[in-house]
């Protein structure tokens, strides 16, 4: 049976990073975006250009560096959106513009203010815009789920007339279930005039636990592209999981008359690399990337006997990437082996100046952890990635001490904006009073929203990488740090936060559009 | 439109438990068991009695306290293991027992040697033995997705006959997808005589993200039984998630012509429990009682302005029992306050000496933290939960120091059996120098295959919650410990996991039959 094609369109970058925190730098998403292209993502949504300045200069400058993937912009159907969309893009190789508006009544009224037929117009005014452009231009119906579908069939009639490409279907607020929402993917187009002309996507949320098991019911309704995030990352419960689309669809051949294009190898590391950038773990009962999911593989030798592993095996964990922590360097490595590593991780530094330093780092790891594995490289560089002019605030020194029945003290010595101050601060355990000590010089006065720790390797002396969230004024960023050393991990994430809420502008946040 | 009744079953404590590390006491076993309770689940899997004697005196417990939730053992379809299902359940109010066989030409080759004849005569034995303790009598045929329709209606039809009364169709390795498991349900309610004397139950898998999809499908294809467990918990990537198949039921009550008798409101408090016991964290992109769930709800301002909450609400975080960190307790707090705190909570204490040295630790831990929480005193709790005779080792006294530059040693004092010893080491970090010393006391040789840390509360002077997760000749526990210093906190979690892997039997596993 010869398969049609599945599209798959990644917006990890985009409503991905819409989660809370979640807010990634330039030089972040980049590495995401080389990794989405290294799995073979057809569609990649880089951002929004339109919601902030730093916004537009990364899907530029993603724009400038992918090869194949199609680079893509979400744009609201305005001519100032649609703009700064098309400028963004424009450097890519293959670039699609993503422009969309509301169809539900609750939302033509309540946030649009628009008739139903101002919508229509607007819309089809906004794919003549995009098209100066790209003529790759996708449409969609925001509240799509919650849309009569009469106001649906003429809408997407109009824009495929206007010259879309790609006309999406969005449930946007997670209520549908797989039969309804099969149902209407079939009505669209079986009902849409010129149906077969554009083609039909879906992007679902996951609020009921269905984003996949939705997404997957439209494609055997005839969907031919699936709008999914790493993880299922995304605001309030998610988007679908790329990973889960991908090896639904591959798993179950005998039912899917689609194949995509990814290779699931590069999925495990897609996963690992957006955890850590974004702060936002993966739990180990996650299917496909949880730290459990293949459990049976994973060296746990489990009491009693598994006979014949074939019987409970559907996926093999090496098929999706999943590999043993591999050594890969010693404290007796040279540059030239360590440059070569990195590269083969796909980890592009910036010149010498950057490998000097994090070659230093990692000599300095290498003394106090006799094995490195590629995880701990990648925190390295992730750690060496913030650029100096970014680090207003920077940890010289601190010193803490925990012990039963005492109260812990901690001294550090930070330096702001180049100039080094000391404190002192007690606190309830080393970690508050090391985040106290920091405070005491650098009077942010944020809240801390979340504190977690994740080994990055096994082992006791595995480096401890710290995530910190804090909001300032509605604001709110993730801090990461690692070291072997969970308290100086804890200052260095931390520290690394203060730097973001000092380094970011404000940022126009579309709410939950699409 | 009148609702039929859709049966929960609750497996937590049985499939949610094979997950490496997640055993629990029978102290933790009880606390879950109460919860589901209180939440009012139909009927609770307790455990699988013939595993081994912990297994089956932690189902006889939870048989002698619950009065209104049904207490099931699962049991293979032998005499022995029903008469153990049957003898552990006896003290129950209501009582089931769960017996299972596998009906697929592989499972039945290669696991049972067993022809088909042969199974469905041992499936009839079964139900007859398990009859003689109880009228309520669960058959799985394992393994359902891979086994021939007619071979699973005619095993069926002489399961019914034989007295069964729930018929549950399992998708052991999550393979399934929605339409064709409906189809299966579907075929059986319509081929297999007398079907209707029975409730018809699933049982799914996440392998591929599709364990509550799968389940729903088939409610509309006629199940009246759903197996579940709370936060998804289980082997691998886990069974269908308790919180997404109720609120997915009840948020669209419009589809489904069922309805359940949970009080959602103890959703969360469930999830936490169950999260913190077994030491399995829920990713906060997770639908229901994930911590963005509900973000827009969370007291995060986000940028830009939220027009009208209800255009992207479906459920109310209230509805599943969200709610804000409530201030319970001070310092000042007396006995009787917090007596009945733990009341409200349903946290039974067995004595007056447990009450009392929980209640010295609430003291010692308000002095450092000046506003306690419920998940404050949750933690503290479980702290105290291990009896005296299960803590072989015990810590007196740990001291170390973090330092740039310099490495941490560490000194700690061990009560072993006991005895106390003292013991000095450095290490990579203040964690890693106190696991060395505890280990240059214990000689455990275990392997550290996990280590987590989250925050209980938010602030920084919350307490720490690590969980370590060890591995010794193919054993794995979890430990939890909670202080406000996180080094303490991680001595704790190291050494109440080498007192379980201390305390605990061998364990028969039963390897994810249904």
């Amino acid at each position: 049976m010869s398969k049609e094609k599945l599209v798959i369109f990644d917006t990890t970058l985009r409503d991905g990073e819409q989660s809370p925190g979640a807010s990634m730098t330039q030089e972040e998403k980049i590495r995401v975006a080389r990794q989405l292209e290294k799995m073979r993502v057809d569609v990649i949504e880089a951002g929004f250009a339109a919601a902030s300045p730093g916004d537009f200069k990364a899907i530029h400058a993603i724009a400038g560096i992918l090869k194949e993937s199609t680079v893509c912009s979400l744009a609201r159907a305005s001519e100032t959106d649609i703009e700064h969309a098309g400028e963004a893009i424009r450097p890519a190789a293959r670039k699609r513009i993503h422009t969309f508006i509301a169809t539900s009544p609750i939302h033509m009224e309540k946030k649009l203010g628009m008739t139903p037929d101002e919508v229509v117009e607007r819309a089809v005014k906004a794919i003549g815009w995009a098209r100066r452009y790209t003529d790759d231009v996708e449409f969609s119906a925001e509240d799509a789920g919650r849309s009569e579908l009469d106001f649906l069939c003429r809408i997407f009639e109009a824009v495929i007339r206007a010259g879309a490409t790609t006309l999406n279907v969005p449930d946007t607020v997670g209520y549908t279930l797989p039969t309804p929402f099969a149902h209407t993917m079939g009505q669209l187009l079986n009902r849409v005039p010129n149906a077969d002309r554009g083609v039909w996507s879906v992007h679902c949320h996951n609020d009921l636990g269905l984003a996949v098991a939705n997404s997957l019911s439209a494609v055997l309704a005839g969907a031919r592209q699936v709008e999914c995030t790493i993880n299922g990352l995304g605001e309030r419960a998610g988007n679908a999981a790329l990973e889960e689309i991908v090896m639904a669809v591959k798993t179950r051949a005998d039912i899917f008359p689609v194949e995509t294009c990814i290779d699931a190898t590069q999925i495990v590391p897609a996963s690992k690399l957006v955890a850590q950038i974004t702060g936002y773990p993966v739990q180990p009962n996650k299917a496909i990337v949880g730290a459990n999911a293949f459990a049976h593989e994973a060296g746990i030798h489990q009491d009693g006997v598994l006979k014949h592993r074939e019987t409970y095996e559907i996926m093999r964990a090496e098929d999706v990437g999943w590999t043993k922590n591999k050594l890969v360097l010693g404290k007796h490595s040279g540059r030239t082996a360590f440059r070569n590593r990195l590269t083969e991780l796909g980890i592009e530094l910036t010149g010498e100046d950057q490998l000097n330093a994090v070659f230093t780092r990692f000599k300095e790891l290498a003394d106090k952890k006799h094995e490195i594995f590629d995880e701990d490289l990648q925190a390295l560089v992730s750690d060496e990635a913030t650029l100096p002019e970014q680090e207003y605030f920077r940890l010289n020194y601190s010193r803490v001490t925990s012990e039963t029945g005492e109260i812990p003290q901690a001294r550090i010595a930070l330096s702001v904006g180049g100039r080094e101050q000391q404190a002192e601060a007690e606190g309830s355990g080393p970690v508050d009073a090391t985040f106290k000590a920091v405070e005491q010089v650098a009077h942010s006065g944020v809240e801390l929203l979340l504190y977690s720790v994740n080994a990055i390797t096994t082992g006791t002396d595995a480096q401890g990488e710290v995530t910190v969230r804090l909001a300032k004024n509605g604001r709110v960023v993730n801090g990461q740090g690692a070291d072997t050393d969970i308290v100086i991990a804890s200052a260095k994430a931390y520290i690394n936060a203060l730097n973001k809420l000092h380094a970011s502008q404000g940022k126009l946040n579309p709410q939950g559009e699409v």
